[in-house]
C-alpha cells in the first residue's frame, strides 16, 4: 500500500488546447466560474448547499423572467430539459402542436411521439420565423390541442421566433404553451411571465456561460395543475418533476444527488449576471451581434436570417459557393484555436453558426473570429467593419 | 456598456465551508480532479475532446472490468444510469425480477413499473444479502423472466450482494442480468465480464471521487442484441442508448452536448486510478474500512451487516439507544465539518452510514471521523483502535 498517488499532481490525459468558443455552444466560461467548479464539494443535502440552491433558483427566476415557485436546474444538459418537458406533460393520445422551424423543433416532435402524443406539425422554412397569422390559423384548424411547443431561439438556424399573443391563443383553446429557450436565456429576454409561457427549459452552456450539464427549468401554475391532473404516472423516474420539485422545494426530499460542482458554476455565473445587470447584458449581446453582422457583410458574406428575426446570441451565415465548409472550420480550429459551428440537418455544409454568447459576447472575440475568417477565405474588411459598428454604439 | 464585470472576481454566493465527506457520497474530490474542472472548456465535437472521450471510455472499461465496446459516462447522476437501464431494456408487459435488499432495489422496481414491466420482487431483510439458493429457487418459480435487476453494493444498507452463478442462471432461462454498481465502482471489483453481467451502471461521486453528475454505463453483446430486438421504440429521447452509442462510438453522431467539464473531472480521476493501480486501490479501501470497523466496535457500536457482506466503501452502524441521530450528525457537520449519512426509508433514524470512498479512504479521515464521534457520543478508544488495525496490515 502506498500513498504516493496523493503526492502526484495527476491530471487528465490527453491535455487539451485552449479554444475560443464562437460556435453554437458551449460558450466561453469566465475564470471565476471555472474556479467555482474547483471549490471543495459539499454534500447535496448539506444545509449550506441548500442555501446555495435557493440562491440559484432566485437567479434562474431573474433570467427566465418569472416568479414561478418551481424553478430549478435539472441534472442534465439542455436536451434533458426537452425530455423532462415532454415526459411530464405528454400522455399517450394527447393532442399536440409542434412548431418546427428548425432541427430542435423536430427533436421535440420526436420525443413527444415516443411518449404517444398525436402530433400535428406547423413547419416554416429553415431560416425564417412562423408568421403570427399562420400560427393562429393552424391552431384553430388543428385545435383544440393540450400542448403547443415552440423553440424561441432556434440554435440550428439562428432565428428568433416572436411569440406575441401566442400564449393567449393557446390558453383560450385550453392548452399549455411549452417553450425551448436554450439559446436565449441570459442573452435576451425570455419573459416567461409577461409572455404567459407555461413551461420553459433552457441550457447552461449558451448565454449563461456555464459548462454544459444543467438545464434550467420553470413551471407555471397552469402547467402544475395539468401535472396534478395526469391520468397516468409520469413515465420517467429521473425527470419526474413531482419528485424533483420536492427536492428543490421546501421539503428537501431526497431524490437524486445533485451535480454539486455544476451548481457551483451556475451560482457563480448567475452572480456575474446580477453584477452586470440584465439590461446591460442584453445590450452587450446585441452590440456584439451587430458588430459581427457588419463584419460578415463587409466580407460579402450572406446572412441566412432577415435582420428582424436574427438572434443576438447566434448568427448564421451562408458558406460561399466554392468554399468547403469543413476545411474552413478545420483551419479555424487547428490553426487559430477558434471554434465555429457547421449546419445541422438540411443546412449541413451550407451555413456556419457563429455564437456571441455570454462571456464570449465581446468585441475582442468578434474581431478575432472575423480576422481569422479573412485570412482563411482571402477576404478583407470584416474586422474593421465590426470594430466601427461596435464603436458607433458607444 | 461596461466591461467592469470582467475585472471583478465574481464568485458564487453564499460561500460554502470545507467539509470532510464521510457519508454515502458525494465523496472527497482530490485537488487534481477539482483543478481539471477549472480547465478551459472545449467544444463537445472538438477532435481533441473526442480523443479524451476515448481515454475516458478506456478508463471506465478498466474499473468496470469489461471489454464492452459500448461503455460511456451518461450525462446525468447515478440515478440517470438506473433510468437508462430501465428505459432501454424494459418494454410494456416484460416480465422482470427485481432483487430488493434495500432502498435502491425498490427504486429500480418503481422505475420499471412506470415503464410497464410486470415486476416480481425477491426481498431480503435490509442489512442482509440474498442467499444464492433463495435466488435460484425464486428465479425458477417466477421465471422465465426477460430481466433480472440487482444492486451489487446497496448504498442504503452497506451490503455487498454476492452474484456467484447468477448470470449463468439468468442466461439459462433466457434473460439479462442488470446490475447497479454505484457504490462499488473504483473501490472494489465490479467484474462485469468475469461475472457475466449484461448491463451495469454506476455513479461518479462514490469510489471514483468525481463530483456527482455522471453515470458510467456499460452494455454487453447479449444486451445489445436485446436492444436491437425491441418491439417498440425506446420511450426516452435523452437516454436512448442507440443514439448515445453513436455519439460515443466511431460515428460521433451529434446527440446532445456532453458535460465537458465533468468529463474532464472523470478523465483526471481515472488517470489517478491508473497511477495507483486497481489492486492497490481496492486494498486501500478494504484497509480503511477494516480500520473504521475496528474503531466503531472499540466504541461499543454495533455494525448492521455481518462481516462477510460488508462493503469496503460504506459502513452502516446502529444509532445507540437513547442517542438522537439528527443531533449527532448535526454536531459532526456544524462543529467538526464532517458529513456522515443517516438511514433511508425503514432505517431512517436507526443507522449512520459512513463512507470510505475513493480519495476519502485514508486513515487520517477514518481517525478524524472516529475522534469526532468519540467527543460527541462521550465514548473512547475508536480512533486508537482504528489506527492499530490500519498499522497491523502494514
Amino acid at each position: 500500500m502506498s500513498h504516493r498517488i496523493w503526492g502526484v499532481c495527476a491530471t487528465m490525459e490527453p491535455k487539451l488546447p485552449e479554444r475560443l468558443l464562437m460556435g453554437p455552444g458551449p460558450s466561453p466560461v469566465s475564470p471565476a466560474v471555472r474556479l467555482a467548479m474547483a471549490e471543495p464539494v459539499v454534500g447535496h443535502l448539506d444545509p449550506r448547499f441548500i442555501q446555495l440552491m435557493d440562491a440559484v433558483a432566485d437567479g434562474l427566476r431573474l433570467v427566465f423572467g418569472t416568479a414561478n415557485r418551481l424553478t430549478l436546474p435539472l441534472s442534465g444538459t439542455g436536451s434533458a430539459g426537452m425530455e423532462t418537458m415532454v415526459a411530464n406533460w405528454v400522455e399517450p393520445g394527447d393532442r399536440m402542436l409542434v412548431v418546427r422551424h428548425g432541427f430542435f423543433g423536430e427533436r421535440i416532435r420526436d420525443a413527444a411521439a415516443r411518449r404517444g402524443a398525436e402530433v400535428a406539425v406547423l413547419d416554416a422554412p429553415w431560416g425564417t420565423a412562423v408568421p403570427a397569422d399562420q400560427f393562429f390559423d393552424t391552431l384553430e384548424r388543428v385545435g383544440p390541442v393540450k400542448l403547443v411547443a415552440v423553440v424561441l431561439a432556434e440554435t440550428s438556424t439562428g432565428v428568433l421566433q416572436p411569440l406575441d399573443g401566442w400564449a393567449d391563443a393557446v390558453h383560450a383553446q385550453g392548452g399549455l404553451l411549452l417553450v425551448d429557450a436554450v439559446t436565449a436565456i441570459g442573452g435576451m429576454p425570455v419573459d416567461v411571465d409577461p409572455r404567459g409561457i407555461d413551461v420553459c427549459f433552457a441550457g447552461s452552456q449558451k448565454c449563461l456561460s456555464v459548462p454544459p450539464g444543467l438545464a434550467p427549468f420553470t413551471v407555471g401554475e397552469r402547467a402544475l395543475a395539468a401535472l396534478r391532473d395526469r391520468r397516468t404516472p409520469v413515465g420517467t423516474w429521473y425527470f419526474d418533476l413531482t419528485m424533483l420539485g420536492r427536492y428543490w422545494g421546501q421539503e428537501r426530499f431526497y431524490h437524486h444527488t445533485a451535480p454539486v460542482s455544476m451548481v457551483y458554476a451556475l451560482a457563480a455565473a448567475l452572480e456575474e449576471v446580477r453584477q452586470e445587470g440584465l439590461p446591460a447584458r442584453f445590450a452587450r449581446h446585441r452590440r456584439a451581434a451587430r458588430a459581427l453582422w457588419a463584419g460578415l457583410e463587409a466580407m460579402d458574406l450572406e446572412l441566412l436570417v432577415d435582420e428582424p428575426h436574427r438572434l443576438p446570441s447566434l448568427t448564421t451565415v451562408r458558406v460561399p459557393d466554392g468554399v468547403d465548409d469543413a476545411t474552413v472550420r478545420g483551419l479555424l480550429l487547428e490553426r487559430f484555436n477558434i471554434e465555429i459551428g457547421g449546419g445541422l440537418g438540411a443546412l449541413r455544409g451550407k451555413i456556419w453558426r457563429i455564437g456571441t454568447m455570454g462571456y464570449g459576447a465581446r468585441i475582442e472575440n468578434v474581431v478575432r473570429v472575423l480576422s481569422a475568417l479573412e485570412v482563411v477565405l482571402g477576404r478583407r474588411g470584416g474586422a474593421e467593419a465590426a470594430w466601427r459598428a461596435w464603436e458607433s454604439e458607444r
